[in-house]
Formats: structure tokens, sequence, C-alpha cells
């Protein structure tokens, strides 16, 4: 390993300071505003009572999740995705990313019939806006449960297990854990990944972008993930340790 | 004029309580959440060397704006417009009144041939969304002509007088300033007014919602107009007081 | 008040030659070719027996408007917005203006659970559309119901007053009645006057196209516009008093 | 033959009255109303000093058109294709036939780098609309070269010949000519027919409806559109002779 | 007619060698691979047990199709339709093309209400890439009408009679049959005609792409089009013929 | 592990039969049909003098993806994504794939400013089609650049290694090679891996579909994707080393 420096010092295994606020804003069922470094995005969980054609009659509901940036949550200001008409092809992988990793935690039986639809919308972007965008949609579709068993509208709640996301990269052969923009930019190797609180994996998307990385390297950037994810699911218990009463929601 | 109650005993001709927050995000050259009681939105300004083809050689400069509501900043959760594919109507009426608006006290030659693009997001909507993003958009825009000045990238600011906007409107026979959602759905006319610090109006948009109005009423609500406009005007005078430097952007 | 002149003469505060032809095509129930000197605006109302979706099983029926503009109604010619793909937001700001002022001289109960749906179509322009659209548009809707009620299919109108509309503007300092294309360039401020046949506001949308415009130019506005809905809603009645049979429709 | 009896007792070879209206509106360079006996079509020609992508540089030009109708040509109000944000199979069809036929009588290098753009928009609808069009818009366009010819911005007509088109069917067992809405609906075998004024072919489709038609009928059909359409370019023919000097256009 | 040479000294009056190869895809209930010389096209037939809406209820079936071309069919490649987000008017010309030929020879009362969908999709281009699309198509109709026989969901078969299709054209001159694509960009005249066994006429499609055809020609072009038919309708019964059982389809 | 049978016999560790096609179309640089098992895809390389506009003067070259399902490719017709007139977000993440994959094996620089366009388009599908189209648009690719070299345009081979793709998942506790449609269907994980002929990776993407997956699975599916891969990156090693002239294009 290289000797790269990070942002102020940070270590190469270390996350950037992470908040989580609940109940950010007055009307989704859940709504998180979860801080990543320089990286902000508002995550709302909002309950509806009906569900896609393909889940109609099942007796199972649904869990799904939208992504958008706003246009100057970026250096460069990008284009409105509603302007233009149609949603990247980049956001529309995030999106079903996030929904993946969510439904992989619910039991969409004990749900019933009744969807959770959460939106992650970037309120300013450093890296890692997809990984922090699943780790605040945990903690709001959380928030929708206990509004949920509140409510009565379900008597246990559907979640399995907690989830959380980072990102892992290579960057001039150093393993980074977290990576925030300008690394990410840099970096041979990108990483994201999704486990559960018990350690195991949900998704692992990893890309060459410089060149091609050996199964060392992937070893070296799954243990990184590891430590991660475990503070990472140690701060959502806490968030939700906090004895707020549920969001009254609309 | 009957005995219509407000939310929390606010007065007939009160403004909700206003918070202007400049800086509010890091990468755009204006940023201001601007705050009308529940009503929340991100106003950032953000500066292209570039004009729209109409300005191209024109020795011009442009000032348009966008403007979008997050899914959940409702009491139901709207379709995301990105998702559907298009703007809605009312979408593209109120960026088009943002930009007239902004574009009304800007001297345009004075700018030089480059744009000042505003994005209006509202995170929380309570009435009132456009009233707050012209308000707001007035600061952000501010901020951003400040960073064109501090780049030395022109002499002399092109902004001519501030401008903001307030909703009016008529509710069980009783005129009110500064409408929250509950007075709009009940009122029978909606007015939303944007005039300049010294009083004069750039925009006029009145609409009865239920029975036609009388011109006595249309006074009354002008004169209620004209006091919310003067409360908003020294409201954003004095946020752009203090004495913060201009934002760095990118 | 300068001197500014007028095309042939016109006083400020004449309207423009006004024709209104009633039964211009065969198949609508109603069809009105409305004229505004060089403005000709064709403004059929269909009557369709069901509702769209926000209405369904109220008993409520529902009132509304399409514009379109033919490509070469213009001096330049315009891009058709069919080939396009899309309406742009100046086409969905006027049917939506349309739709509204129509709605609110509509009883919506008495209308019972059925649609009317108005195409405002422009031949040839030379200002004004929107506002002769919205004259010519009551014409046509109260043909419409004519059939109902020949029809048997309602007992009584639903039409509780009848609804005209006109434009006033500032042009070199001159209040103007019924701008022309030419004024309507020129002009500092431009205003779209909705009324009622008893001289109610139903919407008022005043732009300040250069400058600010005073109470007292805002007030000089509205003189104008009221005395001009007088005259068209007189024409009005006398185009509707002629004793042709309602349309055949289809 | 059986005894099909057309409206009117119009006879099986005959059109319905045509009517040719040139200068219809105001601004384009050519505008032709025609009339085919309900059938109404309001056909503008616009003269543009440029050329699509595919002819820039060639010293060549360009005839294209577009079709619309308005939504209330038809019995049953049609849906309005600019708000479903596309043009039908059926229309791009009819627009592509229109700009075909008018190219194959002009002599693209004589008109030089600059573009004719026939819009054809049906005001009333009672079957042969795309006809209709094709024989106005040969009129409208000879009235744009005539413009062309008197700003000096030709020096010789490019125009070859005359064009016009015509509908033939069997209904019944009877070949008839120019279909109404009626006859259309009922008919077996259906043929468009393009033709020159000297009685050669520019388009023929001709297609079976219900069952497949022998080489007999064909010629039969060939028979009676040749015939309508001796008397269709006589009609240009006579309509031109008109001693009206060209439009003035812009 | 003059000395026109085609590749591999084809006679003016030949077909280029076809081949039909059915069961060429696993899934579909009719797969036909149909290859008109260097134009090779993949004809699928899929059934559906629904109709569209105007067919509900009716007791009636439906028979449609969709056309394609991958993008590198061509000697240029042609961007994709599915990623510029609308089919061109020449493919939904097509594809109605295809759709009304194959209905032509459908009985749909005996179909019943179900649908059978047509995929031409053109693999490798060398002109005549709709007609080869029709020929194939009917073989794919074929045998999904086969499978609805085996699988006992129809008594008998609703296909009345066998249809193909043929270009042919006037180069240099010489009529042709079956043009390739040098001879389609060359010719002055092109007419595609569809045909049923029997000799009679479905659709017939002639352009004159530079001069207008006279009735002499177009009866030599319709001389063509009849031999040729007569050999694609002996070689699909030839196709048809051979024992294979019907697809297994889904 | 449990004892899943698989389809034929074939073991847990074992490729589907494998068939790679070179110059399977004639007008592309580079045209491949590979096959594995019963899931074929066409994949051609287009050589464009041209690049798109981020890589415009840079020197550099670009090389990119698209790719399509014929709507019958699989056992339930799907909708053709050109006429519902958007491509699926599945779509959309799998040409974004194949499209890395590629580029991370191109020296851009020594590519030229020229791009290569590679299409996958799918005629049969039973699983494992993006990983069949990567190893077949490798194939391709590689064709695409013997052209380039055989006409002079570039002077050596901008490829720096072979590049290969393979499906691997869990069955019923039994980790998978090459998963096949009902395999796939049923799979607990599925992960696709890309990776180079000496055995780096380049993109890892695994999804627990049903139950989170531990390190220890990971482990296991990384082995049986390793051998996967070495086997793929022999067969194309052999079919390119066949000794045919390029294709010769257009």
């Amino acid at each position: 390993m290289t000797n790269f420096t990070r942002t102020q010092g940070r270590a190469h295994d270390a996350l950037r300071p992470v908040e989580i606020h609940r109940q950010y804003t007055l009307h989704a069922e859940g709504s998180v505003l979860i801080v990543f470094g320089d990286t902000r995005v508002l995550c709302t969980a909002s309950v509806e009572e009906k569900v896609p054609p393909h889940k109609r009659g099942s007796g199972e509901g649904w869990v799904t999740a939208e992504y958008g940036m706003l246009p100057r949550a970026t250096h460069t200001r990008g284009a409105r995705e509603a302007a233009k008409g149609k949603q990247s092809g980049r956001t529309q992988e995030i999106q079903r990313l996030i929904g993946r990793s969510l439904r992989a935690v619910f039991d969409l039986k004990t749900l019933g019939e009744r969807s959770i639809l959460i939106d992650c919308d970037v309120l300013q972007a450093d890296g890692g806006t997809r990984t922090a965008a699943i780790t605040g949609a945990y903690v709001a579709a959380h928030d929708a449960v206990s509004w949920l068993l509140a409510q009565g509208l379900i008597a246990q709640s559907p979640i399995r297990e907690a989830v959380a996301a980072v990102s892992v990269g290579i960057v001039d052969g150093t393993p980074l854990l977290d990576l925030e923009y300008v690394e990410d930019s840099a970096c041979d190797t990108d990483m994201n990944v999704v486990m559960t609180a018990a350690g195991d994996f949900i998704e692992v998307q990893g890309t060459a972008e410089g060149q091609a990385f050996s199964r060392t390297e992937m070893n070296l950037l799954l243990d990184l993930a590891t430590k991660g994810i475990a503070e990472l699911t140690a701060m959502q218990r806490q968030a939700l340790a906090t004895l707020k009463a549920p969001s009254q929601g609309n």
C-alpha cells in the first residue's frame, strides 16, 4: 500500500462523519436526512394502501425506491431529469439497487398488501450518494413500519434485519473505505457493498475503472466494507433507539 | 369580515414566521433555504458562462428558473415528474413565473453574456411554495451576483431592485395574507402577487376558485399583498446584510 | 397619456371588430369561430358522457379545455406541437386558464356526470388569442348546453352567468384595450382579465414585461378591461339570441 | 354493378362539389382552404431560407408536409396529438405521402437551397382528407412559388407540373369516385391515387378492406381516378388563373 | 427495355433465392426465418389470450404486427429506435402494412377472442424487407394456427387463403421483380404488391421516386408482381407441407 | 451441497455448450452469433469515424454498447421497447455493463478518435444473455479491430487483453456455473462476473434474491466464475484463431 493521503487526515479504513436525522420533514411516515461527510440525502418512506399490479391479490406487500439528485447538488449543475423528460441509466440503476436492498430485509407477507415507497433525494453530493441513500432509507422504512404498528395496521414488524451500504475502492494502490468524490474520480476500482447487520451480503457491485483487480484486492475491499457496515448498522441502531414517538405522518 | 380563525392565532394580515438561510449547500454560487412557516424551499443559483440560443451574440445574459417538488413534500406522495417523464402544467407555470419575476429586476446587458439558473426545490410544502421560491430565489441570485463581482467577472451589479412575492386570498369572506395549505384549499379567491421593494407590481395572478370577486375585494387583497411584500423585502435586506463572504462555489 | 397611435385610428379604449359565428363546423355540439380583428379562433364544445377519474361517482360533471395554434397562424411558422411531442409551457398555461374560466361559471352538479371538452384552435393570430378563445368558448359551451337541453339529457342549464376575457396593457405610457400583436410586443405591462357579465373578476393575470407598474396604472387597466368585457358580453348575448336551433351534433 | 345510391343522388363517377379558396389566412406565403363536399382542409405553404441536414450544401431545396386534424373535425372527438405527445401512425403516413407527392413535381435544384413547408390541417372531415390535402397543397405551394418569384428570390418556377389526388373504392360491388365518410367505412377496397395533370401516376395506394380485389376491378378504379384527377387539375388551373397578386406573406 | 444488368446475372423477372426456415427459435408458437437473397427477416407469431380494447366482447380475434430492424442490419448503422424513444414513420408504415395484409386473409370470428402478434425483425437488409416480412409472417402465423388447433383451442383454421408480397420497380426503364438494395436506390418507380395465392390484390403501393409512371408501366409492373407472388406462394406451400409437428411454444 | 439436478445432467461447474460464429451478418465490421445453450445473442461491432461530445478533440476513441431483446426471444412475449418509447431500467443496466466491460480492455488512445459501437441483440433467451453478450461482443470488437488494422486506419491493436463473462449462483444451496433460465428464477443468489483472460476482475455484480449470502458462499461463487471464464476465453481464442480474413464491412 502506498501513502495516499485522504482529506482531513482520514484513515484509509475510516468512515466520514455520519449523521442520521429522523423526522426531518413533516408529512412522510418516515423521513430521514442522512449525512456522510459532505453528502446529504433526504430519504422519505411513504405508506400506500395499494400494491403494483404484479402483487395484487397476492396478500404480499411491496417496497420500492426512487432516487433523484437536485440539479445543483453537484459541483457543476446537472440537467433536471424532469425537464429532460427521462431518468438517466445511472438514476435507474441506483433506484433499482435501493429497492432490491430494502426488499431483501423485508418479509413482504408480514407487510400485508400495501406498499412502502422510498424516495431518496440528494441535496448535496460528495461521493457515496447511493450507499448513504440505502443506509438512510433503512431508517426511514423502519419509522414507517413503526407508524404502521402504532396505527394498528400491522401486528408485527416485517423487517427481518438491518441493512446498510458503503463504498470501497482502490486509489493509487490503497484500499479505502467510504470514498468521497475526489477519491471516487481517481480510483482504479470502485465497489458498492450492501450488507446486513449480521455481516452477510445483499449486493456486491465492483467495477474496475482503470485496470482489472485481483482476487487478493477483492478480499481486502470486502474486509474494509465489512468493517464499515458494522459501524453503520451500529449508528442506525443508535438513531432508532432514541425514544421519539413515531412520526404523525398525514 | 367574518371571524375566520387562523392556525396559532395568526392575524389575518400577518406573515408566517420567515427564515432565510444563505449558503445552505456547498456547490452553488448562491444557495438559500427559505422557510415560510412549514413551507421550505431550497433555492440555488448557478452561474453558467453561456446563454440560450435566442441570446447568443446579443451581449446580454439570461436568468431562468426551474421548479420541482420532492415527491413527499406534500401530505400525500405525488408522482415524481422525472419518472413520469414530464413536468406538469402547474410546474411549468410556476417556473415560468419565477423566471419572469427575476428577469424583471435584472439588467441583462450588465450581466453580460452568461446565465444565472435558479433551481427551486420544495423540500416541504404547506402552501405558498411559489411565493417562497421567488422570495428565496432573489437572495440566491444576489449571492450569485456577489460571487461574479468577487471573481471580477462583472464590474457592477445587474440587479436593479429587490423582488419578493406573497399570496393573498379570501377565505369565508376574510382577506388573508400568506395562505397556508388549509387556507389555500378553502379559499374562494387566491392571488399571487410579485412586487418590487419600491412597491410596484411585477406580476399579479388572481383566480376565483369559487365565486367571482369584486373590485372592492381585489383592492383589499392588493393592500394586504403590499404590506406583506414590504415585510419580506425588509427580511431579504437583513439576510443579505450579514457579513458573510460570498460562497466559494465550485 | 402619450399619443400612441393605433392601427386604423382605433381609440385607446376600443375593441377591435368582433365577429361570433355559431355552427361553424358540422360535428361538434357547439362550434364557434370568433374573430377579434385579425385573430381568428375556432372553438368547439364536445359533450362526452364520462368524466375524468377525480369526478367519477361524484354526481358532478367536468368542463375542460385544450388550446392549439396552427403552425402558420403566426408571422413566422411555429413548430407543430404534435410533431415535437409535447405542448409548450405557454400552451398549457393557456388551456388551463380557459378551463378554469369556464368552470367558474358552471354548476358542475347541474351538468351531471358528463364532460364538456372545449377545443380552441387558433387559425390566425394577431394578439389576444387566449382572450378571444375564452370569449368564443363560452358561446360554444352555451350551444353544447342547449344541445343537452334539447336532447333531454339535462333539465336546466348549468351555466350561472356569462364569461368573457380581454387583454389590456400599457404601451409607451398609454393604457390600451384589446392589444393586437404589434402592441403586445411593444408593451411594458400586459394583463389578461376574465370577468363575468356582472362585472366581477374570475382571473386577473398581469405581467410587467419591461418595468414594474404602479397601483394607479393597475386601476386604469382594470377600468379599461371592465369596459371591454361589458361590450363583449353584450355581443355574446346578441349572438346567442339569434333563433337558430341548436346544432345537431353527431 | 349494383345499385348503390350515393348521398344527394351523386353519380358513381362524380366528384363532390369542390371549392378552392386562395389567400385564406394572412401570414403564409401560400394559404388555401380546399373543400371536397363536407371535408375542409386548410393548406398553408411556408417558405424558409434553410434546408434539413441531408440537403445542406447541396444547392438543392426541400419540400415537406405536416398533417393534422382538429380534435372535433370528426363525428366523435379524437384525442389531440399534441396532448398525447405523439403523432399516430396514420398521421405520419399521410404527411409522408403529401410530402412525396409534392416533391415529385418540384425541381429541387431550381428551388435553390430553401424549403417549402406545407401544413395541412383538417377543420372538418368527411372522407378524403388526404386527397383534398394534396390537391390543396399544390395550389398553396404554387402561391408560395409565385411569392418567391415576386420577391426575386428565384428566377424561374421549380414546379414541373400540377399534381392532384383523389380516392376511389368499391362499395357493394360498385366502383365509386371520391368517397365520403360513410362510403369509405363501407367499402371493400379503398384506393388513393395521386396523378399529374398529364395523367401519369405519382402514388397508387390500394387496400382491400374486406376481400381481395381483382385485376379487372383495379383497372376500373384506375379509370375512375384518372377521370377525377383530370377534373381536379382543371379546377386547380382555374383557381390559379384568378388575377390576385401573390400573398404578401410576412 | 434497356439492358440493365442485375447482380449475378439475374433475369429481370426472377426472384432472388428464397429460403423459409420454420421453427427457427424456440419459444414462439410460430417462428420463421425468411431469406430473400441477402435479406433475412425473423418472423415470430405469438398467441395471446386477449384482444385489444376495440375487440373486447366482440367474439372476434385480432392479428397485428410489429417491425424492427437491428441497428447494423444495414450498410451504415442506424440508430436504435428503442434508444431514440420512438419508431420512425417508415417503421410504423411497414408494421401497419404487415398487419393489414395478414388480417385480410384471417377470419377473425373463427380465430375467437384471442390475438396473434407477429414480430418481424430484420437481421440483415438488402432491399425488400417488408415484402419478405409479409411472406414469412404468413408462414409463422400458419404455424401459430396449427399450434392452436393442436392445443384444441380452435376447431378449424381461421386462415382463408395464403398471402405473399413482392416488390417490383422500374430501373433505367427496365421493369424488375424483387428489387435488391442497389436497384431500390436507383429505381424511378417502386411498387410493393401484396396478393393472395389466388392472384387477387390485397395491397398495391406504388411510388414514383423520380418521374411519374404511365398506365402502361403500371400494367407491366403488376404482371411481374403476379408472376413473383405465384412463385412465393408455391414456396410457402412447400415449406408448410414438411411434416414437422407444430412448435411446442411455451 | 444438496443434490440439485441440472438439465441434461450438467455438472454444477460445467458451462452449457458454447458456439461462437464469426461473420454472421454481412455489413458490420465485426458480427458474431454467440450461443450459450439455448441463449443466442447477435453481437455486431460497427466502426464510426466520430466520437461522442465528451471525447471530441481528446485524441481518444470510444467503445460503447446497446442491448436489446427481440420481443419473442422469451417464453412470454415482452413489449417491444421501440414501441413503448423507452428502454427499461434493466436494458440500460445491461448495456452500460457491456460498454464498461469492453472499455476496460481497450486502450482508447491507441484506438484513435473513432468509435466502436457494439449492438447485442438477443434472438433467443434462456438465461445469461448479458454474459453471453459480453463474451460475444469481445470477439466482434476484435474483428472490428482487425478490420481497422487491415484498412490501415490504425497501426496496432488497442486491445490489451481478452474479456469474458459468466453467471454463477446458488440454487437450493448448490453453487452453479452458467445459470439457465429455470435456475436463474430459482436461485437465492445470482452473480455476474466479468474477468480478463489473465483471471482478474472487471465487474462483479452479486445479488441476494432470497436471503443474504455469506463470505464463504461468495468465495465458492468466485472460484466457479474463475473456472468458467478460463474456459470461455480459451474458446474466444480458438474462434479468433480461425484463418478467416477480416469481414469486408461496408
